[in-house]
């Protein structure tokens, strides 16, 4: 349910009459909103959230779906993506929307584009991979459609979960004086992503195995995010698919607060240090924990009492959690530096953009 | 939820180790089936019917959820086809996999891939189209993911209905002595693509505009499904789109039985005997009644002595309903030709494909 712009490639040389020139990573996104605007008394939540959310049969129950599409040369390339882990990423990424829910995973749901010579070993080589994360997180692929294509491999995955109006989690709670957490570690997924562009696959896994695995095997939060609202103090919850500073930009902008991060005290992985070492680019591996994309960690804002209880619960399940920072009245995103400096954060994570670019 | 092998304009060329090689039109989607055999207890029905089946919260609530994408260059062409009518068919089509499961639509969900220099007035236009058509069935976009890509554009709808287990239709339910029953008329819609792809839309709409109308704004047959279920009768059902005989074969296959259908008796669209005429070849309307896709009326397997009774009730909502054969035992799906030949049907429909050898 993301319903936002991704980045492309090719967006740089956007035409500024097209939807590449909308402005600004809201603005189609709303648009859509905006177009779409109807009601149904079961819709809870629309465009706007990691998931939708829809009330149930029974008065406590909630359903969320989420759909999301990957793109061959947008989100990844066939040259270092193989298709156990193309299929594990496209179902793990929708998985990880409903974790942010608080939800569940029930079904899942598969439509392909594919090019008529693909190997069949292809295809049952991506549904292993879809079916093995799926069998992880309590998901079963119930349904799908299946496309012969001549131009690009397109996967597009919906989501459903199940939860209790109770545990339902929201990016829209958020209020000021809530302790911000992130699970994980931040930035290896984006510094695999400048690895394999740059080297491919088999020089990228030299460098930083942890890097290339966050890009192409991401870990859905599915336990760490009920573990969060078993401890009973989120406010707010999100998955973290494009930046820690645009995604809390986000984050801010539905539950109308600020928010002040403090750059040190954001896990930087092992992976995008790794990475940033081996170009001589220490810095790189902080850009990419705070700018990169496709981490799908969790971003929560817990009520200050219970903001311990909740990172003692998410450690519980063998992933550490964070405190970064916390939500603040307003609506500027601070991010307070090293040495002391703030400055304000102003935009997200552009894909494959951020990658050639970082890798030039 | 169709799982079935779509039609390329390119599969003729198909590398026969590739999935385009895999041999008829089951083998794609069975060989997927058993790569995801797993199961929950509330999975009532998954890959193999016009929708999975999900029990929901209360014991006689049943949710439906279909999934269908639209590809440039392999469904439509942006020559012929206009935004406003390309989101109404994208949604058209998966509303109609709704209708033929006896559900109500509730919620839809979209991701779209697009390129970066796609004017905002086309994305206007194509919301437009899938929201006039979610509103004329009662269904609301919830959600969806937006993609900037450099390549085709892609349409992926994933639709939710809700039905009772009572009135829950199946295509795999079909007994020897069912009369077969379609709605509407059938054979517009591939005459359609046929004139749009030889003449583009000016000439094809001068010359057929049934047939253009019936390829680009298909018309769910959400009431009339209820209607006949309302009658008490049906035994299975399902929805047209990948061509009458075909699809009917795919019934029997689900249902374990044969059929027979009269020739003389499939109602032919006047879009395609206007779109025969004009190619001097008469039996064409036939043959794209018989064989053509995208026609997405319903196949309705009724028990006998409520035939009539479906048939009127269908006939009430202003769309007629012809009977055309019946349900055998065996396995075979036989043809009565006007002659009185008999013909055993051995295959479906392919989308460009038919279109372009039917045109050349």
């Amino acid at each position: 349910m993301r319903g936002k712009k991704r980045a492309s490639v090719f967006t740089e040389n956007g035409d500024s009459a097209g939807i590449a020139g909308l402005g600004g990573e809201f603005a189609l996104i709303e648009r859509i909103a905006d177009l779409t605007a109807s009601c149904r008394d079961d819709l809870l939540v629309g465009i706007g959230d990691d998931a939708a959310v829809l009330k149930g049969a029974k008065k406590q129950r909630r359903i969320v779906v989420t759909t999301d599409m990957l793109l061959e040369d947008v989100h990844f390339r066939l040259s270092w993506m193989d298709p156990y882990h193309l299929g594990w990423k496209a179902v793990a990424v929708n998985l990880s929307d409903v974790a942010a829910m608080g939800a569940h995973p029930t079904f899942t749901f598969v439509s392909l584009a594919l090019a008529g010579d693909t190997p069949v070993a292809f295809v049952d080589e991506l549904y292993r991979g879809m079916r093995d994360v799926c069998a992880l997180h309590g998901s079963v692929i119930a349904g799908g459609d299946t496309n012969v294509s001549p131009r690009a491999l397109v996967i597009s995955v919906t989501q459903m979960g199940v939860t209790s109006k109770k545990e339902l989690a929201l990016r829209s709670r958020a209020l000021p004086g809530d302790v911000l957490i992130v699970t994980g570690s931040l930035g290896n997924a984006a510094a695999g992503l400048v690895l394999l562009e740059a080297h491919g696959r088999n020089c990228a896994e030299q460098i930083a195995p942890e890097a290339v695995a966050a890009q192409l095997r991401p870990r859905p939060r599915v336990r760490e995010a009920r573990a969060a609202l078993r401890a009973h103090g989120v406010s707010a919850m999100m998955d973290l698919s494009d930046g820690l500073t645009g995604d809390l930009r986000k984050l801010c902008r539905a539950s109308e607060t600020g928010a002040r991060i403090v750059a040190d005290d954001v896990p930087v992985g092992e992976g995008a240090r790794r990475a940033a070492a081996s170009r001589n680019a220490d810095a790189d591996a902080t850009h990419w924990a705070l700018n990169g994309g496709e981490d799908y960690e969790l971003l929560i804002a817990a009520v200050p009492d219970r903001a311990d209880a909740v990172c003692e619960a998410i450690a519980e399940t063998g992933t550490p959690a964070s405190v970064i920072g916390e939500i603040t009245e307003g609506s500027d995103v601070v991010l307070v530096r090293e040495n002391g400096t703030q400055e304000t954060v102003s935009r997200g994570w552009d894909h494959f953009a951020a990658g050639t670019s970082a890798a030039a």
